[in-house]
């Protein structure tokens, strides 16, 4: 009986993560609206039935077994040690501490719409202020830093440091702030007003069913539907469902929410038989995961390849408004780039400047403790220095995103990490396989999604991403392949020098 | 604390159902195909956790407990009841036996597929066999009988016992034998030809979705959608999903499955606040839940005055079938009455006759460990008593239903008796609000709302179904409503002395 119990054990928990996963999925899709409080109480149920048995006298004695047994297989050692990863995580953190935090983030979340709607940054101080003060102290308990937000970021990114990704970020700006100045010189900047017009939501969908039928999406393991906000939810090894967004006067929003979606969710449909179902069937990292959902948005679906497949088809659908519409236009519209107020309508290049304006921030709001009521006026600082512009109030500056008053800090880093290995791991694919971009051009994806099974999906966490991006790569995160990547394709878009 | 601690515990695994009851419902609308197995793996999960929650010390504290508490209220009283109920029903089954039941009902169902294609009641019969021995043993460790069928008898209709049934069915059987004799000798049988027209499934689900709304169905708390086989989900007290099954070539199927589901998705929708969410959240019995689904598919949808409204209406969506056709004749043709072969499309007449022959079966089966050899000639000597007709293979006999491959024996009766509590409320209502009738002529069904709101759909579980019937009718049940009621309408139909 060597590894058995502690991996039933875990895949019980794994199964109680997947319902909780279809509770939420059903939610934001078709549960009837009056049902939210109840739905969050059934969540609430699972995610304590999760949290007792991960932290049983059951789970302690397992692990301990696992100690003695020999001859182990690289997915038995990976299976122990993320085992071992989620108790300790889930023993450092006080049951109470827990409830504390999940009343206070649905306190304050309420709070927050109610503030966003009002524009009132001053509603929600206090509870705000309480929920960073819990976030300190679960940083406290979990006790991994060198600082406290260090022990936040291991949450998302294991082994991963604040100052690591502080060193990175700071190159990150300079180049992306250069790179933003050089575009400013254009003469020729993208129009995209052609992407503002009509496009009715069913030839919407249609377009993108077929999009996601051709490029790997397999319907017998996995659903498209229509939510507020686009996510991917990870239901069983044979039960993979993807939203988007769809709106009728703005056109990118389906479409790239889709592809976005898609990159997550063909993750997960090919882990290696071995770990499907198991606590290992999950990506690398939240950044590695977010790479695979950035490479599909913005690396192939923004891409010229793709389009000149594509683009015929979707005139086709929409012939009124595209039909004498030439590619190559469509292709600026939907890569123009502007400093712009909101994270969530940034485009490729900006968004990071968000990211890091957040990193920034949380750094300040853990480590040192930051006053509540100072953070507006740091927030607009940050804007001004790195977007230029200062928000014109608090609803569309520092109240604009979710996450804080749900009590998610350390995070948002994530998606740059994101960014950087979607270009890296794309980059190498393309060194590997010189063929796949005139293969996406034909409308074909067999050579880039074989490197991907095989380098990226397969694994699951079985490596950790730093192992990982060496082991597909040949070498560790380099940030120099996104800006490369950024600025061989802004230079032909923007027609300048990069 | 007097029954606060109990009161939670209960409303746990009361959560907990509700959960299983949404894995139920997405495995039958939305979920991906393949993924099957997996979700039986996760509903046996959540199965698990609320037979371990019943089982426990901790509930066995609680309940003894309760028995010192004093001055309890109605509720509080039924609360205990069912509560213990629901306990001494978990602790004396075996997990063992348990779990011996679900595999054999898992190998039993695919074996029964696969026989019912095949026409091979042979290779069906160690499976059945199998599954017969293991109800039997069921039915030992229940000991709640006179006989053992009566302890199965127990799970779906408390205190009810076989004996009673046995009579009530008798008289029942020779009264609908005699309806039926006399209806042959009607020289105007209607014709259901008109009804197997092509009726496009968009416009079915708009006209259903159009008398749902007007007849009381909350969409906020509330869905309907589509599946192979028609069925309500009660996933909280503000989440009641329906379904329904369309044909394009049967009209029936769709209108009737919802305005079935419906009956039971209003009574889920009404019970008082202090039970909502609660372990008396549910019908006094599947008997007394079944005759609210049953008033509302037949005595009112199938109903002369039901149909006075909305035939204009049922027009409109499908001219070019039915605007020639005269509303009368339209009654009549969702009214035919003969003999068939399959339960599932019996009228409302024979269908009784249907449920008699599986309840005089299972008694033998269970009590007298009857031959499962002989079962298809028992079936269809009984087939050719009750319905005058010999079946011309097992798939259309003995094998048609899917129940006795799933381990469901007892369930069976609460059919007919869902029938008969109908007919006597509704008759009682009727007699206490005489304007119900022209109400429904009209559209309206308030009166007929209220009836059934404050009298049945509130009190859930808190009386047991003989001393519901008696408070709502002050009588104890009497078959004699149904046989009237059937009288009444059926000669107005066929036009002949009933």
């Amino acid at each position: 009986m060597p590894l058995t119990k502690l991996k039933e054990h875990f895949n019980e928990i794994n199964k109680l993560k997947n319902i909780r996963a279809l509770l939420n999925w059903d939610q934001q899709t078709y549960m009837p609206i009056e049902s939210n409080r109840i739905r969050s109480e059934q969540i609430a149920l699972i995610q304590g039935l999760i949290h007792e048995k991960l932290i049983s006298n059951k789970t302690k004695r397992l692990l301990e077994h696992s100690n003695k047994v020999n001859n182990l297989t690289l997915v038995d050692l990976a299976f122990i040690r993320e085992a071992r990863r989620e108790y300790k995580i889930a023993i450092k953190v006080p049951n109470r501490l827990m409830r504390r935090m999940a009343k206070a983030a649905s306190l304050g979340q309420q709070a927050w719409e109610k503030s966003k709607i009002n524009n009132d940054f001053h509603a929600f101080k206090p509870y705000l202020k309480k929920i960073m003060e819990i976030k300190r102290e679960h940083a406290k308990k979990l006790n991994i830093g060198p600082s406290l937000y260090d022990s936040l970021i291991e949450l998302y990114e294991p082994g991963t440091s604040s100052n690591w990704l502080t060193n990175i970020f700071n190159k990150l700006k300079m180049d992306i702030l250069e790179i933003l100045h050089k575009l400013k010189s254009s003469t020729e900047p993208p129009d995209e007003s052609i992407l503002r017009k009509y496009y009715p939501l069913h030839k919407q969908i249609n377009f993108i069913s077929e999009v996601l039928q051709k490029i790997g999406f397999d319907y017998k393991i996995g659903r498209l539907d229509k939510s507020m906000h686009p996510f991917t939810s990870n239901i069983s090894s044979m039960d993979t469902r993807i939203t988007t967004n769809l709106k009728d006067n703005y056109l990118p929003s389906g479409i790239f929410g889709a592809l976005h979606e898609f990159g997550h969710a063909i993750y997960d449909m090919n882990f290696m038989r071995e770990i499907k179902d198991t606590i290992l069937a999950d990506g690398s990292s939240f950044g590695f995961h977010e790479s695979q959902s950035q490479m599909w948005e913005y690396i192939i679906g923004h891409g010229k390849f793709f389009w000149d497949y594509w683009y015929p088809t979707l005139k086709n659908y929409f012939p009124k408004n595209l039909a004498e519409y030439p590619e190559e236009q469509f292709y600026r519209s939907i890569n123009r780039v502007r400093p712009s107020l909101i994270r969530v309508d940034a485009d490729e290049i900006t968004f990071n400047l968000h990211i890091i304006l957040r990193f920034e921030i949380e750094k300040k709001i853990i480590n040192d403790n930051y006053p509540v009521s100072e953070l507006p006026e740091l927030w607009n600082e940050k804007m001004e220095e790195l977007l230029g512009i200062i928000p014109p109030n608090d609803s569309k500056g520092i109240l604009q995103d979710v996450h804080w008053s749900e009590g998610i800090f350390g995070y948002f880093p994530s998606y740059i990490l994101g960014n950087l290995y979607a270009a890296q791991i794309y980059l190498n694919g393309l060194k590997k396989n010189p063929q796949i971009n005139d293969e996406i051009k034909q409308g074909q994806f067999a050579n880039l999604s074989s490197y991907l099974k095989d380098n990226v999906y397969r694994y699951g966490k079985i490596y950790r991403s730093e192992d990982l991006i060496t082991k597909i790569t040949g070498e560790s995160l380099n940030p120099a392949y996104f800006i490369k990547y950024l600025r061989d394709k802004y230079s032909q878009i923007y027609n300048v020098k990069l």
